[in-house]
């Protein structure tokens, strides 16, 4: 099966990144040099920085070039969310409100990236807030078409090969949708994993950091390093065929055949290359996840952006954000209470079928990146998992009829994040062998 | 059966502030103003105020008195805990390093007070971060004792009568123990029903806004408003006696005799005022909640607190506070993970429980606030409740050998914190008329 990912140049992966500056055949310089080249010859088309200065990332870079290589990362550019504060890169979350904001510190996540070495090459444009204005950003297979949000940025920049690497967040489908229109692998770990202090909170029951890479031992890199791990301990080797669900869900008539096809093409690759797989019934009440994943969200961001109606006015927020935070704060209580306990009752249900499941294999969208900018498309197939609090990862599965990519998602238990990302690895190398 | 409260002199009750001022027999400026010469009174020994600018109080006041009266908490003063960012005030987090430091947007607990209409009086003293060096705050009924921590100066300038109303945050006993300590009702809601936008992370999955007053109608009101709730909904008249469940718990023998005697006396007043009244069995496991809180709490904190490693220098931090984030950061994920799996274990064993009691009745510390200002005190009692995220209320009930407050801790269901708070009124009562 071909994926688009091989067809790009890049400047290569990040585990090859840390080794070439680890064993003195590169420095982070130059590897920040060659990404900031790669990064300026499409902006114009791409859109995918928010703020970015050169002098900067290449300052980072000499003085890590200085040191001994000793974090997981070191000198390896990545580029930040710009949901996420840095204390030397405004950050505006993508709101004209923000625009001149310049927070006193890092975020957690962008701290622990640094403390691995990490070289932040700047910030990415996001949806405003991670609401529903979308950024600037195209489509690097094709700028007539959406990214995908809300990580607009981080997916565009890792699937055009800037960068091997960019942090995102989900709360809805902000990290899934978008990796799976550009085509390149996200990971949403489980909810609660990685720090959230200094990312933008929207819903806080929700709110997830993640991130993305052009392969699954680059983004387990990424994850260990947000983790705060001292150390990687991803090793695919020491993997058995995973036990495999097939999870098409109560909305499965929302995609494309071929969109399915492309899923029941790599659970066939997946089969044949040893791994057990069967099909999955739905709990009932799945059913119930986007209206449940709604009631949250929509509660939380009221009362996460009250301050901003307060301190901005309505012309400055627009007539659109504004309808969507009163909206939310006229969400009934009751339906937000019903909402968690329902998510909860879900979660007890699903946790006992991973019990003799390894990963359940489900839909990432409905189909290729919709045509334009003005929706970053349909996150039905992710509402779910982010409700449930669920790792879940973007695997590029193949290009649809129009030739932009398809992805397929693979889903593990709570905190079941490293399982997961070993298994996935394995299907990646079935499905880019088949 | 006395209890302290009624012996201070006081602003008076929030409900009766709000309702004077809405039916125009006072002003939010005279009330403001009563609560200046109140805290400046106090002051010298007190320690309790952070940041403090009376001409910025009596502004607020004024402008209100401008407007009609519309929110629930119309013109009421209020004190800030000062973990939650303040646009207009210093937020200093407790600590030396932020002591410039000057967010640029309210907390959004912050925002839905002032959109309730209430006027924030100023900042209160909390211990560092709320990690572990004290603050300055002493008791206000005798001030070589501890006032308890983190939320020191909340609970203090409540149960000194300078306030009707203070925000606090808990992520082990930051709330009930300095409530039992100063002798006030001190309210942890359900985890994760306040935004904590706006409030500095220490532990994303523990940390919890909730607050400080005289009274269980009053935190009621205060609940409300940081919910973004229109308008009251508290009526304690519509509240049948409380099935009572006594949970003393696998550590009652850290308590002194007498602090469990007057657990008892509440509970044989409440069972003569017709509760229903047994003692309840802790689940076994109920014994590692001391350890899962703490795996979790210091895993998340040495997270948190990383981007300060990054920003200020050991000199700058401190020993003791650098120790802390670097044993939090050396917990083993596999522990942190296992605490968290337990928890859950544990949370639906004790929901079940809820089944057939309205409320948990147990103890809130081991006895008085300790002599000294070096230790904010055991928070033993409080760290299980807040692991499970469950609604706790501290309500005081009388004073212990050395004359200094006592409190019981009442706990509820997940999402049960309004009918909590019903029942926690038809305690008080029977409590104060015994």
């Amino acid at each position: 099966m071909e994926t688009l990912l091989t067809s790009r140049p890049s400047v290569g992966s990040a585990r090859a990144i840390a080794r070439s500056i680890r064993e003195g055949r590169a420095t982070a310089e130059a590897v920040v040099s060659k990404s900031l080249e790669r990064a300026a010859a499409s902006e114009a088309v791409l859109q995918a920085w928010h703020a970015f200065e050169p002098e900067l990332a290449l300052e980072q870079a000499r003085r890590l070039d200085r040191q001994p290589a000793k974090g997981l990362l070191h000198g390896v550019p990545i580029a930040i969310k710009d949901l996420s504060d840095t204390s030397d890169l405004p950050t505006a979350y993508g709101s004209p409100v923000y625009r001149d904001h310049r927070p006193a510190m890092d975020a957690a996540c962008v701290a622990a990236l640094r403390a691995a070495g990490a070289v932040v090459l700047g910030k990415t444009a996001t949806v405003e807030f991670g609401a529903s204005r979308p950024c600037a950003t195209t489509n690097p297979h094709n700028p007539l078409h959406t990214p995908g949000g809300s990580s607009a940025g981080s997916a565009a920049v890792v699937a055009d090969g800037q960068v091997s690497l960019s942090t995102g967040t989900q709360t809805g489908g902000s990290i899934i949708r978008p990796a799976a229109f550009c085509g390149v692998v996200g990971f949403k770990p489980t909810f609660g994993s990685i720090a959230v202090a200094g990312t933008k909170s929207y819903a806080w029951s929700l709110d997830t950091v993640g991130g993305f890479a052009n392969s699954v031992a680059d983004v387990s890199l990424l994850f260990e390093a947000m983790s705060g791990h001292e150390r990687s301990r991803f090793d695919e080797s020491d993997c058995r065929p995973p036990r495999i669900g097939i999870f098409l869900g109560p909305f499965a008539d929302v995609a494309a055949p071929s969109t399915v096809d492309a899923l029941m093409r790599v659970a066939a690759a997946c089969s044949r290359a040893g791994a057990t797989v069967r099909e999955i019934d739905a709990p009932a009440i799945f059913r119930h996840t986007l209206e449940w994943q709604r009631a949250i969200s929509r509660y939380e961001m009221g009362r996460s952006l009250l301050p901003e109606t307060r301190a901005f006015s309505p012309e400055e927020l627009g007539e659109v954000l504004l309808a969507e935070i009163r909206a939310g704060q006229a969400v009934p209580e009751t339906s937000y209470i019903a909402a968690k306990a329902g998510a909860s009752r879900l979660a007890t249900e699903l946790q006992s079928l991973f019990a003799d499941t390894d990963l359940l294999l489900a839909l990432s969208t409905p189909g290729e990146a919709p045509f334009g900018l003005a929706s970053t498309g349909d996150a039905t197939f992710c509402l779910g998992w982010s409700l449930l609090g669920l790792p879940t990862l973007n695997l590029p599965a193949g290009t649809g009829p129009q030739n932009l990519p398809l992805g397929v998602q693979l889903v593990g238990p709570r905190y079941g994040d490293e399982c997961l990302l070993r298994f996935a690895a394995w299907v990646e190398r079935v499905v880019s062998d088949a």
